[in-house]
């Protein structure tokens, strides 16, 4: 898949039409382009999305100003927010994806599993199984929230900020899973393996 | 309040700090003017959002792209998605502040309350409550949406792009939902009475 | 509709048929006369039960000893039980008709959309707050009440009086919820603006 | 236990204080007398309401109107609707002593035990497997109660006044269990063997 | 029902096919023989399972280690948990067969039908209710099981092998509920009063 | 770990304690150096159960009977319905150890980890699909199967005996669900890889 524009937009990654990519905008476009580069191949989100290039834009500015900010959170335990509200969600599409993403950032093959499936058996800290605690509570029970959750949250050392950003991944992927859920999407082979082999050295 | 950047902020609209307006980027600050310019207030979810400058401006672009868009959709149609999945939410914010829209939209004081409280029971057409109740299936099951769900929207004479729209904008408030009922958000008191009287002539 | 008698009986406030006032018997005609002539109208529920003259004498029997008694709970205080329980059973005459009452009782315009859609969030004392959650309990999980529960009443400061009364509250409206719910009775328009509106001096 | 005004009360059968017999308005008390004459011994749930002598008027004011009537039910099949509902709502009480009633109307020993665990197993005909789905719907989902359950209960023969019927006894025991819950109200040990034997020839 | 080889299999003790004795395997039919000395009848379950001889062999091995055993919980205790455990899961068979073998056990002829309607509300001790309250989360929520819940065992003097009997129980029967539930399996109408009667002297 | 009896029980394979190899009967032992030999190692259920050699015997017996034998469902069917109810119960050890089993039986990298997120979206036949469907509903709603059921599954062309399969099945991971959740067990490392990647010629 050397060249994103001419990739066959085939049915089965969505419910619904995926736009030829060479009639897209060009920051559309340079954008999975980038991703394709770096991937090496696109991941199909970007390509269902893309036939509302504005809410793709929304969409992925969202995502990027959650993800990949600095903060309390290391990327990895972004990742973990995600998986493990994915799970419950039964969005397909947001395990198979962000379980491959964290067990890149973690370097821990079995990580993402265990999260998938059940976060409370997960092997985490204290302060992790906290976090994930306050984000399935978001997930699933939002309007139950209480002050004592955010103290709960104190307790593990996490800031107001760090809560805003739990809760913030938490409730970007209740949108996303319905998304996917609602489009059936459907993650590319390539996700399912990444990350679970011992890395070379050097690579 | 005549003026926004003035507007005190006070702990009582959110769990987490509200920022002082003056210190906020010019493109925030300015979006905040221009809504304070035609609603006369300041809606509170502005002020709360606004202590993520990035964050605020994804929500925005994302909101705008789904409700003030074109489309086989009318724009009450679309606040009543908002109000019925927000209702199943027990989102506070956005039953008030999203009720208060539909009134406006529809020109018609009660079915704002009617759809909060059981969509199925309020004064709709056949084919607005089978977008509702695509609504709701995408805001509470989203992982059991199959093609059956579809046809029958076609039956009411959806296209495969309002079905896309009945869904993102379910998925969107189930985001927003998430952060209001987390934020422990409080709607503006002018939020309730607007839309229940009738209109004076020339208004 | 000066005279209750002549009230046309309209299929769309019930889907049972609703007797004609003329063939009612004297003290069911009487109560339905003294209502009107105190709000001006009559309220559905009173033609929709009327078909079954001793269910509507138990009913406002039963209704009344809850909610007209003296006790430790105010007046406005047992509406708040009965907007809070039916808002979870999705009752959309109940929520409507003792929303209004609520809001005239207390002169707070509004407190009913606040405990209807989320109790956790409305402006209520802590003691309230610890009457609606024994109230939901009985209204939603009635075989887990435990002492504890009772326990916590005591805590703030209710009696074993005010406990039967909160509870009987709820329970009679879990009652009158699925009635209104099956015989989809609509609520007169009237209500829904109730009590939103600032009383003129001398009102 | 041969005058009912001498027995003597005991915390065991309520949470509340269950007053003395002697200091009961004469219509209550006469009433009592009345169940023990008959029963031999008074059911706990007459001692634990008539605490409060208006809502115990209302409350067998309400339960005869629905439960003694002629209509298209049987008295047998209005005791079903009452097994099975309460069985679903946990109530001890109820499921016992109207387990008993069950089995001595339509004389069959199994039949209560039945309903009480899964009426979907129980040996009835279709038009009793009818009319408890729609019995359990009100008790459970009445929000969703549609046009579609009434022409389904239509399909098996019931009238408009049997779904009445039908409704106001789930209704009713949706009331009468969360009282007992609440209360935890003991049933005597007497209704749970009772209509369990053959009876003898004559009685 | 003299010699078991001879019953006659009947549709409706099953959804499925029920083999004649006569082609068994000897050891199944000595097994039911043997249960058929002894209690004078065939539980329905030894015939709905013997289509299957390796599973039959199989389940009555695992019932007899899990139920016969010694150890810290008294027989009748361990029948408590099979009774509230089917009772959640609405298993027509096993409430209505293992709650006569609990009232046998225990000589309390009310206390099955406590527990199956609601253990909360049983005669039982502090100990017991601790034992039930641990087999019902394995029952219905066993993902969430904590170390909390083994404190809590502990405190109320459970060893880890009570704990293990507790969770083994409550896991085996949330199999032959579904077993049975699936099969429409039925009680033999023996069950029903068994042990409910005062045991004569002597007996 | 080349020898099975030297394999040093650790506490983090579960909530129990661990039995010493060598003290196991022969037959134990046996069929665990047996699994040993094939697998190259032993999966922790083994040695988790292994502390009650009756149990063991049973529990193993029961799974040989259900999964290893002939009959209308292949062996990679049976293991799909393992990971779907095993899902669905978020049993961590049952849906990375049968997940793996299943890869490997239908040499599909992808097909386990798409079954334990949503079956629904799993690329499988309609049959397969019916087969799931009628398997969850025994997992999660037993008491609901209704003939209806029967029908669908006759429908896609399975008998009688394939309904029994799929029920038993179901039923048995139920208890296997709950004692690993209770015991906390964990999987063993090995499984999360195996089936991943493309068998080698001749392998």
């Amino acid at each position: 898949m050397a060249d994103p524009a001419s990739t066959p937009p085939t049915q089965s990654i969505s419910r619904f039409s995926v736009p030829d990519l060479a009639t897209l905008p060009d920051d559309i476009r340079a954008r999975i382009q980038e991703v394709q580069d770096k991937a090496g191949f696109v991941p199909n989100m970007f390509l269902v999305l893309a036939r509302r290039p504005d809410e793709f834009r929304a969409f992925f500015a969202y995502h990027d100003a959650l993800m990949l900010k600095d903060g309390g959170l290391t990327k990895g335990e972004r990742e973990m927010i995600v998986v493990a509200t994915s799970g419950a969600n039964q969005c397909h599409y947001c395990v198979i994806v962000h379980g491959a993403i964290l067990r890149i950032y973690e370097k821990r093959p079995l990580i993402a599993d265990q999260i998938a499936v059940n976060h409370r058996k997960a092997d985490l800290t204290p302060r992790q199984h906290a976090m994930l605690g306050f984000a399935m509570k978001v997930a699933l029970r939002s309007a139950e929230i209480e002050d004592a959750d955010f103290a709960r949250l104190r307790e593990h050392g996490f800031s107001d900020e760090d809560a805003w950003d739990i809760a913030a991944i938490a409730a970007f992927f209740a949108m996303s899973n319905r998304i996917a859920n609602t489009a059936s999407m459907r993650p590319n082979d390539e996700f399912y393996l990444m990350g679970r082999l011992p890395r070379k050295s050097g690579a």
